[in-house]
């Protein structure tokens, strides 16, 4: 069974499942994959508050915390769809945290999986913009994974950031406050943006929170690839519960 | 904790915990509630095939195992996103089970719900139609419970409803085939159904099985209110689970 940690936010855990049984090569109720998603958000600190030294509550224990309770109904392979909590004073903590509580849960790493997908789908790309919240940017979450791959990931600076974080965060526009659908501000700002990482060399632009992807759905802007970390993190999910099952072309 | 009893089907599934999402007052993720999701398809039989004797494993036992599981987690109040499991046949045995297994989780009657909502939203209503399975409407899982309220329930006729059986389950154009988007085929099949059914007296239409709402959104047609049980279900959910925080005018 897949298990999800949801509520990074709530709609970004629900986006990761079905982009799980988009993924997913099924013609009746019976062909999909067994799923749990627990979302609870309410008792996760902010991920780019805890990096940003504005709580000291690190969210590493209750995420693990939740992947126990999947495993202890069924969960074998478990994805977040979150990817500040890749960074590693988080991760480092949830593994830690599962390791000792015994665990045999097959944790998926996003970030290592978009790595692989550019390698095998853009080869020629060499540098990737990093459209994420300010607490994955600042903390490298990206840059430490693609430097093994000889990528290059850049950011945008500290104005264009600000943006970024505000159409994820704004409790007026913002992707967390309204996301169904997302508001043209939001939209317009991640936009400008990915144009902005064009500009500074990005070749292909990753969406590198998920919850940037309710609120930018194509598949390339101006030529340039944009890849869905959450898609990635989907089909990467199908692939280690039953392979047979991945629809060969990503869907949508 | 709300518990999601998922994978019949698995969209509906995610639709259900989408509106328990729309139907929270929340502007931040902290603010949501918290919500588990079991999906778990492939080893639940098909339940219109249950009422049609076209098997004889009733699908009930499988779903008070997963409730159980649900329970197990943390959940106190379930909602079984699947109209066709209301009928008496397996409904009834799910509550045996449950109460056998000593479960506490109180379980919200999505048809009750519904007969409640019409009651409150559209009191000069008197005869509702019922877009659903072939399994639900010769169960008259909607008859059953309007009768008690004073309300006639009215399904289509044989040939219309083998129409919106297909636009459910054919394996090119259902819905359970492709459902994001749905077909055009399916939605028109569904709209002729209730235009089918207008003629036949109805007054309000019934979204009434779940996979139904993810081709036909429209609060109205043609004047005449649509009412889509799965959201009804989200609302009840999210009023039992904290009251404070259910959006006074429904979301979508």
């Amino acid at each position: 069974m897949i298990g999800v940690v949801g509520g990074l936010g709530p709609y970004a855990g629900l986006d990761l499942v079905r982009k799980i049984f988009d993924e997913t090569d099924a013609r009746t109720d019976q062909d999909h994959l067994p799923v749990a998603m627990l979302s609870v958000p309410a008792s996760i600190p902010d991920r780019t508050e805890f990096l940003l030294d504005k709580t000291d509550v690190n969210p590493a224990h209750r995420v693990a915390d939740l992947i126990r309770q999947l495993e202890s109904i069924g969960a074998t392979v478990v994805g977040i769809p979150c990817n500040t909590v890749h960074a590693p004073p988080i991760l480092d903590i949830v593994l830690a945290d599962l390791a000792e509580a015994g665990s045999t849960v097959k944790l998926i790493h996003m970030i290592t999986e978009v790595k692989h997908w550019i390698e095998e789908e853009h080869p020629v790309v060499k540098t990737v913009g990093v459209l994420a919240t300010t607490g994955t940017c600042l903390a490298g979450v990206y840059k430490g994974v693609f430097e093994s791959g000889g990528l290059a990931a850049v950011c945008p600076d500290e104005a264009a950031q600000q943006d970024v974080h505000d159409a994820i965060y704004d409790p007026a526009h913002g992707i967390k406050a309204q996301s169904g659908p997302a508001t043209e501000q939001a939209r317009k700002a991640l936009l400008r943006a990915a144009q902005h990482l064009r500009e500074r060399g990005a070749e292909a632009i990753v969406l590198g929170c998920t919850e940037i992807p309710l609120a930018i759905t194509e598949s390339e802007l101006e030529g340039t690839p944009v890849i869905d970390a959450t898609r990635v993190l989907a089909r990467a999910l199908v692939r280690e519960a039953a392979p047979e099952k991945l629809r060969a072309e990503p869907g949508g």
